[in-house]
C-alpha cells in the first residue's frame, strides 16, 4: 500500500528472509518460501503486506486484517486470522520499523552541487555532499562528509554542519554548529537572534545576542521550528534529543540529551532541562527554570517554576498530575452542581 | 480605500449595474447612473464607494458613514445617512465579496517558467502554469493546467498539483497530491515526515514514514502551517476546508469536507475529523481520536477523547460548552469569595 | 567567552575607555590601563571579559565570577570577588548591552545586488542596498537606503521597505509598507491574505482581502511569524514594537507603539491594542476587541472581551491578575481536600 512513486523499493523478501531479519519466529506452519513486498497498516495491508500489532487496542483490526502477515507478541497469536502468517516477537513495532526500511530504503541524497547553488568559495566541502537548488552557503561554512543541504535552504557564515547531516528544504542555519546524523525539517530557522531586548526607566533597549546555537549530533528538528542563537551564553540541543515542528526554543535554553518536545511547545530563554525530559504538544515552558532528567509534561501545561527530576506534571501552572487529575475530577464537580456557597 | 499599487482596479460600476451584479434593491429612489469605483468598510469609505452592514452591532458606524452606498439588510434601511443610496438585500456580506472581487479583479498568475526556476525535465506541466523565480519543480512532478508556482516555492519529486492550484511563496510540497483550485500560503510545509519514532525498553527509534499528504480540491493551507505526511495510512485534507496559519497537523490525520481549523491550531496523529467541524484558535486535539461531523471546539481548548456528531465544547480537557461555562462562572466565584473549607 | 567565527570584534578597550563609554565609576582602586577584550556572563567570563549584574538573583554567580570586571549597582559592589574592576553604575544592563555592541559590531550588509536576485527593471532601490542570493524583488517595489534584503526573501509588487530596514533570510513581504530601521526575522510571512471566509446558509464564501499590512518604523517580527494584511482597513504594527517568533496576527489588528508580543501568541482579526502593551507567551486574544494602552497580559491567558488601559490579567478567559492568582490558589486547595458537597 506504499506508493512507490514516493517512497522508493528494495523489492521482495522471503518470509525465511523476513523471519531472518527481524528474529522473530513463525507462529505455527507456513510457507518460507512466499513472498512478500511491502508493510501496510492492519487496516490496508493486503496478503502480499507485512503488518504489526502491539497495543491490545487494536486487537480487532488484527482480527479482519486481510495481510499476509503480522508481527505480533506472544499473547495475541492465536487470534490472527486465516492464512495470515505469524510472527512472534517481544518487540512488534521495531521490528516493522526495520522492516519498512528494509522494504523502503531511505532517501538518497543527489550528490554534487547544483548549478544554481551559491557556495561561497572560503566554505569546505566533505566528500560527497549534495547541495540543492537555490541553496546558499555563506564563507567559512563547513559541511561534513554526507551533509545534505535541500534546495533554498541557507547556511550562514562559518556554520559548521556535521557528517550525514540533512538540511530540509528552505531551512535557515546561522551562528550555529550542527553534530553529525540530524534532521533538520524544512522551513526550520536555527540561530537568529532571540527576543533580546530590556526595558529600564530610559525605555527599551536591545542587548546584543552574541552566542551560539549547539546541535549535539542525532538530533531532529521539525518543520517551521525556531531554535534561537544564545544571547551570550549559548542555546543547546542534547544529542539525540527529537524536536516536532512548530516549536520555539528561547536564548540560552539547554536540552539534556534524549528529550522530547512535541509540537508548537514554547521553551522561554535560560531554562535548562536535564536529559529525556518529554514535554507534550502545546506547552509552555517559562524562563530562567531548572527542569531535572525523565520529567513529563502534559499536553497544554504551563510551567512556571523549577521541577526536580523524575516526576509527571501538568496544568497551567503545571502541579503533579496526581493532583492535576484531581482538580479536573473536582472541577468537572463543579460545574454540574448547584454551588456550594 | 483600497490601495491600487498592491489590489488591481477594474474600473468604475453604474448604480444600476451594481443592483444587477447582487440582485439587490434599491430603496427609496437613487440616480441609477451614479458611478462607484470601489468598495469600503463603514469607516474609511467615501462617496465612490460601496460598503456593507450585516452585524447589529456596527449599526452606529452605518448611521455616520460616509459611503456612498451600502447593502443592507431590510430591517436597518431607514437608519442610512443622508445621500447613501440603500440597497436591500439579505445577504450583505456575501453581495460585497462578490462586488469586491468585480470591483478588485483576484491576481494574475504571471504565466511562464521564469528562467532561474529548475524544473526537472521528467516534470509535466500543464497548459498555462506559472511557475516564479527560484522556484523548483522535481522529477516526475504533474502540475495541472494553470498551477501557479510562487518564487522560491520548492515542488518534490512525483507530486500531483491540480488545476489552478496556487502554491505560495517559499512553500514547501513533498509526498503529496494537491487537488484543484487550492491555495497554499507562503511558508507552508506540506508532506515532511511525521514525529516517527517511539520508545522501548531499548531506546528510542525511527519509524519510516511511508505514507502521503493528500489535499483534497478547494483548500486553503495557512501561512508556515505544517501538515506531515502519514506514517503508512495516509494524512487527508477533505475537499473545502480551510486551514488558518502556523497550524499543526500530524501524520495519518484525517479532516472531512468543509472543516475549519483556526490560527495555531495542533492536531495530534492518526485523530480523524468528520465533515464540517470547526476548530477555533489554538485548540490542541490528541491523537488517536474520532471527531464526529459538526462538532465545535471553542479556542484554547484541550481535546483528550473522541466526541460524538453535532456538538460544541470548550476547557482543557474540552467538556460540552454548557457545562463549561458554568464551570468558569463558578471558578470566576471560587477567586472572590473566602473558601468555603 | 564570545565566538569570534560569528560575532565580529572591534579589539580591546582599556579600563579608562569603558568607564567613559558607559559613564560608570570605578569602585575602589584598578589599573585605569588594564585592558579588557569582550563581554560575558557572570559565568563564562574570564579576566579580559567585562560583565554585569542586575538581578539580585545572580548574586551568588557574581561572588564567584572569574570576570574581570563587572558592571554593578552601587548596593552590591562590595560583594565582589577579589581581583575584580567593579565598575559603578544605576543601569548595569543597559551599560552592558552598550559595551557589547562595542566590542562586537552589528553585522554589516555585503552592499550590492547578487548576481543571483531577480530584481525587477520596475522596482527602484536606494543608495548602499545589500540584495543577496536568490532574492527577489518585485515591479514597483521600492528600498530605501541601506535596506538589506538577505538570501531567498521576496519582496512582492509594490511594496516599501524603509532605509536601514533588514529582511531576513527567506521571508515574504507583500501588500505592505515597511518602515525604516525594522528587522524581519527569517521565515517571517507579512502580507498574505487573511483568513477570509464567512459562512452563511449558502455554504461558505471567499472575502477578497483588499487591505495591506504597514510595519511602522523600528519594529522587531520574530522567525516565522505571520502577519496578515488588512481585509479592506489595513493590519498595522506601531513604532517600535517587538514581535517574537511564531506569532500570529489576524487581519486588521491593530498594535500601537512600543508593544511587546512574545512568542507563539495569537491575535485575532480586527483587535486593537493600545501603546506599550505586553502579551506573554501564547496568549490568545480573541478577535474584534480593544485592548488599552500599557496593559499586560500573563503567559498562556486568553482574552476574550475588551480591557481597559493600564491593568494586568491572567487565566483563561483572562481576568485581573489578582483574582486569578486568587483562583489558582483555591483551584489548588480543591485539588489536594476532600470535595465540600
Amino acid at each position: 500500500m506504499v506508493d512507490s512513486r514516493f517512497h522508493s523499493e528494495a523489492g521482495q523478501f522471503t518470509l525465511e528472509q523476513i523471519l531472518e531479519m527481524t528474529g522473530a519466529k513463525l507462529h505455527g506452519s507456513g510457507d518460507l518460501a512466499r513472498l512478500f513486498y511491502g508493510v501496510s497498516t492492519l487496516n490496508n495491508g493486503g496478503e502480499k503486506e507485512v503488518t504489526f500489532l502491539e497495543n491490545r487496542r487494536y486487537l480487532k483490526d488484527f482480527r479482519t486484517s486481510k495481510a499476509g502477515a503480522c508481527l505480533v507478541p506472544p499473547a495475541f497469536a492465536n487470534q490472527a486470522p486465516d492464512g495470515m502468517a505469524v510472527l512472534i516477537t517481544a518487540i512488534p513495532r521495531r521490528s516493522y520499523a526495520k522492516l519498512a526500511r528494509l522494504f523502503h530504503p531511505a532517501e538518497i541524497a543527489p550528490i554534487g552541487v547544483h548549478p544554481t547553488a551559491v557556495v561561497d568559495p572560503t566554505a569546505r566541502l566533505g566528500n560527497q555532499v549534495a547541495i540543492g537548488p537555490g541553496a546558499v552557503i555563506g564563507a567559512e561554512a563547513v559541511l561534513g562528509d554526507s551533509a545534505w543541504i535541500e534546495a533554498n535552504a541557507v547556511i550562514g557564515e562559518a556554520v559548521r554542519i556535521g557528517e550525514g547531516t540533512r538540511i530540509g528544504v528552505g531551512a535557515v542555519v546561522s551562528h550555529a554548529l550542527i553534530g553529525a546524523r540530524c534532521f533538520i525539517y524544512p522551513g526550520a530557522r536555527i540561530g537568529q537572534p532571540g527576543f533580546g531586548f530590556e526595558m529600564d526607566a530610559g525605555g527599551t533597549f536591545l542587548i546584543p545576542q552574541l552566542g551560539r546555537a549547539i546541535i549535539e549530533d542525532d538530533v531532529e528538528v521539525g518543520a517551521n521550528t525556531a531554535i534561537d542563537r544564545g544571547s551570550n551564553a549559548d542555546t543547546v540541543i542534547g544529542q539525540g534529543s527529537m524536536i516536532d515542528n512548530l516549536v520555539q526554543i528561547g536564548h540560552n535554553v539547554v536540552l539534556g540529551r534524549g528529550c522530547i518536545v512535541v509540537s508548537q511547545v514554547g521553551i522561554s530563554g535560560s531554562t535548562r532541562l536535564g536529559d529525556r525530559v518529554v514535554i507534550a504538544g502545546k506547552v509552555g515552558i517559562a524562563g530562567h527554570l531548572e527542569i531535572g532528567s525523565d520529567v513529563q509534561v502534559a499536553a497544554m501545561s504551563g510551567v512556571n517554576r523549577s521541577l526536580p527530576g523524575g516526576g509527571s506534571y501538568g496544568g497551567v501552572p503545571a502541579i503533579p498530575v496526581r493532583k492535576w487529575r484531581r482538580q479536573i475530577s473536582r472541577l468537572k464537580k463543579l460545574g454540574q452542581n448547584k454551588p456550594t456557597a
